[in-house]
């Protein structure tokens, strides 16, 4: 007798990302492969103070039980942080702290998705909302994205044959295709959205990391309470310490706050206090500029290479800040078959089936950028081109 | 247009405990109501310690992304303990790091429960395992607590009626009843699952917690893979560090992880090095035993009060570990009536109901022994016991 496991637990895709890391520990590996941000950058000595300080001065309430929503002073910090550098009216109260913000999707998916109900989602998308929503069994509708943002056209079919819950958005230079949504594309979509009665989902890991350029306004500002944010410190400060935020009006948050308690009670209290030291006792923006002076150098760098290496039909993405460019290939050119002649050369990256729901993206990959240094990209890209020429003669 | 959100989303009850502990923040209160750890034998030393130790070795690799399983030195250390301490034969590839137990029993039911499917607790049951369930919908069947365990012929009647998925005790020193399963209740229970295709989840973050007689034998080494085990460092260790696991074997394991990569990646990663650290360097056995004897402390004069204070005919359990006691009035006394007056007179408690999912409870109460001082002790259980005595006279 074998046991009987819930429906969902069939539909939910193991991250073909996470067996690609598998593959790649290997040191002598050049990995495009992976999400992650440069420890090069982690705090560490810092994290270390603020550690020592907040165990001295807090001692034992820091490891407590504490509130589901989160360190109030940490809360606070993010809320006064999305009114100075984005102008959004935001309060304390409208921020609940998750697990990194993967969190953040499942307890989205936990409230909204009942079995079947339709979520839109961007085409590519991002895995880890695929694989957040998919436990609560929703249809997915993928509408696609164009170089500034996704193609508002076909998510208003989508909109308008089905009755949408959510539209889930990576929206300043997504993972996985690196693109982000101009400021008109942004205006479309807020116009779209005020006729439905539908949540769109602005998830926001990476927006902190622009290398140029000035961001475009926040999708809160133009529909309120209809915009639910995702933030998070993994690619700022650093993602071990799994901290993130959703940032929604107060009847949302009500629901989120139930969510959480069922899901795990509340966030690491003392990470949470660790996290709110360290953004007190240091030049955090100083910080971020450090990161995004060498992200947009690796950048930089692979732009260079792929424009050199790479065979001229293949396109590419040139993104204004984050971590990933996503590269398509000629139609006649797998990513996966790609893959496998690249990792006998040492050499990953992510092919693109993945991160479609519907199928598509077998001759796209994604590349990240953030998490190799100079010379490695250069000889990892090198390494890609040439296998991309023998393949595309071969044939 | 008032937003939609997932049917589960109304069935999922709002934790009435932590609304009481709202009232319970004036420092002037006493309060038997929580389920908090005494943060007086948290070691905020050892773990400062641990955690400049921590980020001194591993550095920025402490503040990576990690393995979704968790850190394996600590899945390592976890299965030897089971090895040593309860005689279990268990590997570190059989222990998932979650976030508190209560992060376990979310994934129990996002890999088990489908909306509707039979789910068997006790009566009264642990609120949080209520709570986590009730997302995924299920029906619950609540089979009624005895002195020592469920009352297996009440349980038999539901595992012949219902095709129940998961049964949920928590088998030591019960939340809310204080009670524990004997070895003779266990042999029977493990006869009885043998023959069904269920799960039993040995929710046991009491467990180490025992301040007499020796520990019976877990459920694992009688049901093998039908056992599910939670584990919890929250007791022991301290809570804000959410830090729990769950021990399973390698066939459910698989689905574990896909779940709780779904849910937010993996733990925190600083904190389960700190945690391992801390358990390398300091003997946890002494610390724990320092934890007993304080609580056998506490409990011995919340017991000898209630012996002393309240009216004869009122019922109470006497934990052999644990944190907590149940009490049972007379039919006619409400736990509810008693909570007004009691909070007018500063004393708090946690009334019976939210502990039932089909109603009864009414005159019932859980009393909290190991976040109280010893004079605190007295006073409150002496101000119960006059209230009782004024409303049981006054009717």
């Amino acid at each position: 007798m074998g046991l009987l496991y819930a429906p969902r637990m069939s539909t939910v895709p193991k991250s073909f990302i996470r067996e690609i890391l598998k593959v790649t520990e290997n040191p002598n590996v050049i990995s495009f492969a992976g999400g992650l941000p440069n420890p090069r950058f982690f705090p560490v000595e810092a994290i270390a103070r603020a550690a020592s300080d907040v165990l001295t001065e807090a001692g034992a309430s820091a490891l407590q039980y504490s509130t589901t929503e989160g360190y109030p002073p940490l809360r606070e910090y993010i809320a006064q942080r999305y009114r100075r550098k984005k102008g959004l009216t935001v309060s304390a109260d409208e921020i609940l702290i998750t697990n990194g913000s993967q969190q953040g999707l499942d307890l989205l998916g936990k409230v909204f998705i009942g079995r079947g109900d339709a979520v839109a989602i961007e085409r590519p998308a991002y895995l880890g909302a695929i694989q957040a929503f998919s436990v609560y069994e929703p249809q997915f509708h993928a509408a696609p994205l164009l170089e500034d943002g996704v193609d508002v056209d076909r998510l208003k079919d989508v909109l308008g044959k089905h009755p949408v819950k959510l539209f889930h958005t990576v929206i300043n230079f997504q993972n996985p295709s690196g693109i982000t949504y101009s400021p008109s594309k942004r205006e479309e979509l807020a116009r779209l959205f005020v006729q439905y009665n539908a949540v769109v989902v602005e998830d926001d890991p990476y927006g902190e990391l622009r290398f140029m350029g000035a961001a475009p306004s926040s999708m809160r500002s133009r529909l309120n309470g209809r915009a639910v944010l995702l933030g998070s410190f993994s690619k700022t400060i650093a993602p071990g310490l799994r901290l993130g935020w959703i940032c929604a009006e107060r009847e949302i948050m009500d629901k989120f706050v139930v969510a959480k308690q069922a899901s795990d009670l509340h966030s690491n209290s003392l990470c949470q206090r660790i996290v709110h030291q360290y953004l007190q006792s240091n030049d955090v923006d100083r910080h971020i500029s450090t990161i995004i002076a060498a992200y947009k150098k690796q950048r930089d760098t692979m732009v260079a290479a792929i424009e050199e290496c790479f065979p001229a039909e293949v396109r590419f993405t040139r993104p204004e800040g984050g971590m990933f460019l996503w590269v398509t290939l000629p139609e006649r050119l797998s990513a996966l078959k790609l893959f496998e002649h690249a990792i006998r050369e040492n050499v990953a990256f992510v092919p693109g089936s993945p991160f479609f729901v519907d199928g598509g993206g077998v001759n796209c990959m994604r590349l990240n950028f953030s998490n190799a240094d100079q010379d490695k990209i250069e000889e990892g890209i090198r390494r890609l081109g040439r296998i991309m020429k023998d393949l595309l003669t071969a044939r």
